[in-house]
């Protein structure tokens, strides 16, 4: 299997409440990683794999490198639609690229977000678990 | 010592960011309660008390009990002051009492919390470390 | 009608995220407040009510006054649903009932928040609009 | 004047609470946008340029384009350092590039930020105030 050929992708839908938006009348700028992190966190749920379990074993994701472009400022109560593609799979880390667009179809946000799976008490990488990796290639 | 008659009282400040308002141009009314913590946190700090330290222990102090009223609005740039009062000290628990007023001496917001020290990882109450209690007691 | 007694009741599930939780383990208190707010913009929602409407025209609900207790910990990964029941309905305040629990149905978190109307370019209270009312008291 | 060789820097002190953390233990990591930006604004206002001030007339700084390393996590306690430069300044917008390090000197997380003045209602990009520029430029 080619991961990076690979159709890994999903989508997730979210409203945008009081809470995600700032003074400015548009959500807050790093609030559009908070909605990222939930699309992922969906995603890997609908594989059945809860970050709850990684957790009680002390190791997860954590994001080491994000890139990201605001085009347009989401507003109170859109519904944004984040769809999510994994585009790199190696042995201790995943590479994201995720979109938000509104209800009209207009992008407005890009990410690009890499994922180190590390020991939380350590804070060293290591070894992505089998089963994340296997439920992940399993959908391609 | 009689706990409620001592003067147990703090000040600090903070500056309200875009971070803490919403669309409403206003702050967001659960972020009254990331201020009435920091208050109290950087309180501690002034007794010499890390919080972390507490936490490699998997204790802490949880909060059990809010009462706030919300009288006028914080707005962008307010640099507000958070007043603090410990109102009643337990074996196991503390009530504070915390105002927020305004660079106008505006009163925005009152509430009483109350804080239950406890073990994190069984979820249940302990007595407040006498190192805690004692700190707090002196400044009587 | 007598709104007390009406049925005003709703329901609403909400996923615990990294982002909701703190280094305790646990959710972290300031956040129930979010996800109370959540449930009362659903429950407009569903009565066709945008609070984003309202906004555009300068009104909007305020939280004037929160009783909350918190009984116990939500944890990441959990599911919470929200019920809420209004408890009174004025001219320009509504009252909100609302409860946490977790998929063990055990109750996590309960408050009483009082909402008013607003203008919020004045800051002044206001009657609350009869398409908000009618669809709340429909509703019984 | 050349900006991009200007020494336009400044330097923030953020203390990390508990609700910057999360279940991992550490800061999480949509949090390090907000210390970016509380340390922008503080720079703002050492130069006496009030964000709320140009809010009122509804225009202000919209981040546009984001690249965040994180290296190293920061933890419950630290006091975090943000040193922020400017290494552009356009006519419509600006990119800062800054690095949080911890008490330990460790380099924790580094960003470059662009962000576009823009008119907030019409959401279009508008050229920069020049009370804005001169006071940036002034500093070189």
């Amino acid at each position: 299997m080619n991961a990076t050929n690979a159709r890994l992708t999903d989508s997730h839908q979210i409203r945008v409440y009081y809470e995600d938006t700032d003074a400015g009348g548009i959500v807050y700028y790093a609030n559009y990683l908070k909605f990222f992190e939930r699309a992922r966190t969906e995603w890997l749920r609908k594989l059945n794999i809860k970050q709850s379990f990684f957790l009680e074993q002390n190791t997860g994701f954590v994001v080491r490198h994000v890139e990201m472009d605001n085009i347009a400022s989401a507003k109170l109560d859109d519904l944004l639609t984040v769809n999510s593609k994994i585009s790199e799979i190696k042995r201790a880390s995943l590479v994201f690229t995720q979109q938000i667009t509104n209800e009209q179809q207009l992008v407005l946000c890009i990410a690009k977000v890499r994922v180190a799976y590390v020991n939380l008490l350590q804070a060293k990488p290591c070894a992505i678990p089998k089963v994340i990796l296997g439920a992940l290639k399993g959908v391609s």
